[in-house]
């Protein structure tokens, strides 16, 4: 059986509840690429001002802490002694990596290691397997879900210094690197060599490739290169015995045996600690062109979405809507201007290609075909990544936030909105939705002007309700981690649950391995 | 521990030098796809002229059958009450299923089932794992390493009526279907709506997507489109103990849990019966292309591919090449003329794109570019896939053929054959070389006027150990089913080989789902 992570639950509210509370209200981080100014950066670790302190996610949530050991001085001396200097216990220091990103959950770990290489990351989990004491394996801490923190006081395990590229072949594409590269120096250095990262994503410049591969990130190129379970060609995985799982092939073909990095990619750290990555980078675009246009209705969305498709072919890179509401937003809080004329819809078409002169030739054509048939009734074809990407941030100037993130066939993408919106009426302020259609990944945003618990039980469970009878996932892309690991059922048969609990089981036995993630708490 | 599957080796072989035995000089298959006349189709199940009898595979490497339950009546019984009129016993009826495609494995199994449904699957199953009856799964049964048919008397469970498409999407380009549809029916589906598969193989006309996905299938629009692990969405899978596992979702992202289809995926039929596929397919291209070139040297066919790929970009769909010695053995053996002037190597070049003026225009650019620049001293354009395509088949008629299948990275490649063609001076006919560049995947072919012990000891395991030292794959698509699963270690460290004994272990404690295949019989 898998782990039992949470198995007390706290007095005034059932656990779903408070996972919800967790989920809810928290989430104020752009997608997509964020301006600069606002973009994630590792001086928000190190120079955070003080302000409120962030609950204890094991106080807030009245959990009990599972039975591993505590640590002892003996133990921060082995670890001081394996790697001088890099056995961290300042409480100072340890304050940023104990909080997650949006301030949403918090850990007391007393313990941050910083390993240089897989040999090393292999005897650290040795030895806590040994004495049972527990790990919180931590990339670039980006995620939203609260897994990247721990719940208690596991030892932070860092892959801040494990930041080598360790090869590129320019010939075949294929990047091999340790777990601890930020994504966007990777995509600087391929940049520099005529290649892109498959991936981005708008915590770019602190997110860590370990931690991309770990949450099997999605982000702004899925469209196109698609994820990273076809990009990654091999891994290099420490166990949580200790044990080095050296699958770094750097290989398109290999079908020699079960493809055991795939168990690892997208499983948040609890079944072993990524240490390196092979994964296999496109060519950098030569031309980039956008259109931002205007539907009437979200079946023209749907409509321009397939003939754009069809007349934009390879060269189609996002193809990402947003309804009125999200439009309005932006233009009342972040002051941007509408290009357009008011339309119910909006889409932004993005081409990358290899020929500037071709590409702009098949999107004008395309901009005549929709145009001429209605699909689309204004356009211009311009510069405007920031209306879509700064939703997120006018969102949060809108009031407190609840924020879904759900995959859906296209064709149910935007029901849900219209449904979600009917059912809560004048009790939310605003219902907004707007994603990538490509991916059939809606970002479905509710605001209202303060919490409202009841406004909550208006939401849940019904939107994950709505989106398991349309056999939608309840996570596109942001993983289960601490906070929605109690709703994968909605996604996840009980059989598939149950043989990830095995999975885990022989795994991780003692379970040390981010404990109370990713799998629900038994019942 | 994972299985034990044949411990008792041969009186007069080493158990590895019989499954080399096994592994050459049979494989007389064209790869890429045939022409129409040697393709392989049902007919060569039903009609096949009587010719001598394949060895049974048992007594040809003097195998020790695994203690499973001998077929009883009352299990037939079972079986026919269960599927009436399909649970075959007649031994005339059963011959074509228990030999393989390459005529190189024979089983000798007394029952065939052919269930519609997963829930018939899942009953045969749970019956035969109570019960200790040994399985073998089969799609087309046209796998090249023996891995579809029975190697004692395992029961064919045959996917062969489950050929029912379940829905497709054209927005999405998402088609869901049940494992028994075969490849080119799929694909003949969705091209009459604008589609096509992501994957094309030589087998089309015969292969089941149950068997594809079950065996990781490459093939030809790998460059193009990525691997099944990429475009595979979801998988409905019936376990060992006939547990349904279903995890046929059609969403593009999905991070709920583990992703546990990927392990399904390439595990040969020993880990689950694969019942259903949910895979995104690609738009049909409009304009395909192609050009012919000759290049002076292998380092020149890879910086072409390097300027190829920077100027045809989104639109390059292949990139093949062939050495001179296989355009003579085409010219020698079929009569196939060629185009060019003698050039020590030839490349084909295919586009796919949504513009033919705008494809052509990139294609002549880059043809403008090599030939000025040197890297290429000749080439036409034109439809010439025949030349590439009839490589396997011109050298079934040049003698006993020693054939590998082998990934490698791309500045590796060609390296193998000069070394090969070096160490095996005069005691081979020919020594050739061709493959996918754009994959690192080459075929190593060596001729010889018959078959001997002491070439094929000049070969292997040198072969072998000279992809393992540049950390090649020894099987980069065929997979390793019954006649590789001993050389597994030359690909994978044995962390991993353990490992994926214990997912076996426990997926499947009685060892019944394909027995014989895929990993290492224990030591």
């Amino acid at each position: 059986m898998g782990i039992s992570a949470v198995s007390a639950r706290p007095a005034r509210y059932g656990w779903p509840r408070l996972c919800r509370l967790l989920g809810s209200c928290a989430t104020r981080r752009p997608h997509g690429p964020a301006p600069a100014a606002v973009r994630p950066g590792r001086a928000l670790h190190t120079a955070r001002p003080r302000r409120q302190e962030v609950p204890l996610t094991c106080e807030r949530y009245g959990l009990r802490r599972l039975p591993f050991s505590r640590l002892s001085r003996a133990d921060v001396a082995f670890f001081e002694g394996l790697m001088p200097g890099r056995a961290r216990t300042d409480p100072e220091e340890l304050r940023a990596f104990n909080v997650d990103w949006l301030k949403a959950a918090r850990g007391c770990s007393e313990l941050l290691l910083k390993p240089k290489t897989a040999a090393e990351v292999s005897r650290v989990l040795r030895y806590c397997h040994e004495r049972n004491l527990a790990v919180s394996p931590q990339g670039g801490n980006t995620g939203l879900v609260g897994g990247s923190v721990p719940v208690f006081d596991e030892i932070i395990l860092s892959t801040a210094l494990m930041s080598e590229i360790i090869s590129f072949d320019p010939v075949s594409g294929i990047l091999v690197c340790q777990a601890g590269c930020v994504l966007e120096k990777l995509n600087e250095y391929l940049g520099e060599r005529g290649f892109v990262m498959p991936l981005d994503l708008g915590a770019k410049g602190s997110c860590h490739i370990g931690g991309n591969v770990a949450t099997n990130a999605g982000g702004l190129r899925l469209l196109r290169y698609g994820s990273l379970r076809g990009t990654v060609l091999g891994l290099e995985v420490v166990l949580a015995d200790g044990t080095v799982l050296d699958c770094l092939a750097s290989l398109r073909k290999d079908n020699t045996g079960y493809d055991l990095k795939q168990l690892f990619i997208g499983s948040e750290g609890t079944l072993g600690v990524i240490t390196a990555v092979s994964i296999l980078c496109p060519q950098k675009p030569k031309a980039v062109n956008l259109a931002f246009l205007g539907c009437q209705d979200f079946s023209r969305v749907q409509e321009t979405f397939t003939t754009c498709r069809a007349m934009l072919g390879e060269i189609l890179s996002a193809y990402e809507f947003m309804d009125e509401k999200c439009m309005e937003l932006v233009v009342k809080h972040l002051g941007l201007s509408n290009p357009l004329r008011g339309s119910p819809f909006y889409v932004l078409i993005e081409t990358s290609g290899s020929d500037s002169t071709h590409d702009e030739e098949k999107l004008n054509s395309f901009l005549e075909q929709a145009t001429t048939s209605g699909l689309v009734t204004d356009g211009t074809v311009a510069a405007l990544w920031s209306l879509r990407e700064r939703i997120t941030e006018a969102l949060t100037h809108d009031g407190c936030v609840y924020k879904y993130d759900i995959s859906l066939p296209v064709g149910k993408l935007y029901d849900l909105v219209t449904d979600m919106r009917a059912r809560l009426g004048h009790s939310a302020k605003n219902v907004v939705g707007y994603g990538h259609v490509g991916d059939g990944n809606l970002h479905l945003n509710i605001t209202a002007e303060s919490y409202s618990h009841s406004l909550l039980d208006a939401i849940e469970p019904f939107v994950y309700e709505w989106t398991a009878r349309y056999n939608g996932s309840i996570s596109a892309e942001h993983g289960l981690g601490f906070k929605k690991k109690q709703f994968i059922q909605y996604s996840k048969p009980r059989e598939a649950i149950f043989l990830m609990q095995r999975f885990k089981a022989m795994l991780d036995p003692k379970g040390i391995l981010n404990p109370y993630k990713t799998l629900p708490s038994s019942p």
